[in-house]
């Protein structure tokens, strides 16, 4: 099944918008997992366990296995998702960006090596360079649109041809980069106005968007004006905000319960 | 020794502006050596030592170990050149780019895990994502500014008051980028010309130059326009064209040769 119907159904299964964010440092999961072998990886699993049917997907941040030497967990992770979560999809949050033959190593290091349904890309290199990874039929392309970050302003809000940079992006995705069909943009929550631009630019294109929870951003706002007609759409991903709801021996059923609030508050707006 | 002082020494000891990329594809290496448990490090090792006098820098490119699961041996063969040739800087090709946390992490990855010398990465997300590598005084942040792709003008050639985008990123990087004296710039060889409005641009700052070779870069107009005042400032990067020189038992007497006859290639137009 390609990303687009898996997310379809990870929608309409879980009637969640919600994308869990497994980007777990090592410094900052409970103490009592600490000493473990796979402290990591244990933690990562109950949050899973936890939060699998309040959510439409996982997303891995590979910085901080990489960080930590601890790509063993990654796999046992994304294994753990994709043998118990067949349904939902896995994304693997690597940013990846190269010319030709290195963007084929990246686009198998994410699809072949981590079994990752999608993973998401950089577009400053431009279109030749995303091929390797838009070739890959069955699998999601998701590419860095407008950040979430303040930063984000230095290059994307740049004015090109009376719009934006962003903007330029949002419509090369749909014009150029999704002949497959398995192509989804990154835009974040904090900035409503502009998510709501690049909703009109994409038409029902999937859009990841983080900036919620630790970020602040204006959930009413994201949801009202990124939502496609048919009320989906939709990743709004939250990381911290849900595996470090709570450091006890209750941290994934705390979890759990940030999950279902942030589903619920989504779900009002739909 | 911070990352502007490795590079000037190894500049002036080795007279060479080569960079040697360790870029190397498992089904690509000679076959008497694919059946070795470290075959890929095997390679390197004896790319290294045959053209450790005639390079300015090794440029590991991690897409290559990651494809293949083989990070422990990036990681044996980043420890050969900083134990054997320890004036030499080594550059972790790996085009990061995330926000806050997350580049701390990728920083981590690179300057800490791997023990990197610079890394480069993607500017897309803005300043407030380059930091955490940028804060590292001593660590080298070289930050795409032209790649050598043809889809590079995709976003890098659009024009933003009157200035292609590349042109911006490298006002960035010198005027805003560059409170540490560690930034360098990846400039591709096959647009000379943008190469020397870039030098322009940014001074004496060192530039990182792919594109010779496999991709056809002109060689003549490339280091005319992109050396600085002192003849200097370049690493011109070489990967396939070296490490694949040859593929029989004397691959590396061969990369050697391909390495010499680059770096007088370059010689020749200081």
């Amino acid at each position: 099944m390609n990303f687009y119907c898996k997310l379809d159904n990870a929608w309409r299964e879980s009637n969640s918008l919600v994308c869990v964010g497994l980007d777990p440092d090592l410094d900052k999961i409970p103490k009592h997992l600490k000493s473990r072998p796979h402290a990591v990886f244990d933690f990562n699993k109950q949050i899973i366990d936890a939060t699998a049917d309040l959510a439409c997907a996982y997303k891995l941040q590979i910085a901080y296995y990489a960080g930590y030497a601890i790509e063993d967990q990654l796999t046992l992770t994304i294994k753990h998702i994709a043998e118990n979560y067949p349904h939902l999809p896995i994304i693997l949050d690597a940013k990846r960006n190269d010319i030709g033959a290195t963007a084929e190593m990246y686009a198998k290091e994410a699809f072949d090596r981590y079994c990752a349904d999608a993973v998401t890309v950089n577009p400053y290199l431009g279109g030749d360079a995303l091929l390797p990874f838009l070739n890959r039929k069955d699998k999601g392309t998701i590419i860095l649109c407008r950040t979430s970050n303040p930063g984000g302003n230095d290059l994307q809000h740049r004015e090109v041809a009376g719009r934006p940079l962003y903007q330029i992006v949002a419509e090369m995705a749909v014009n150029d980069w999704n002949e497959n069909e398995n192509v989804a943009l990154v835009v974040g929550a904090t900035y409503p106005r502009e998510l709501g631009e690049v909703r009109h630019i994409v038409g029902s294109m999937p859009l990841l968007v983080p900036g919620i929870g630790a970020q602040k951003g204006d959930l009413e706002g994201a949801v009202k004006n990124g939502l496609t007609e048919s009320g989906e759409g939709m990743m709004i991903n939250s990381s911290r905000g849900i595996i470090y709801a709570g450091d006890g021996p209750d941290f994934a059923q705390d979890a759990r319960k940030a999950t279902e609030e942030l589903r619920d508050a989504i779900n009002q707006y739909r």
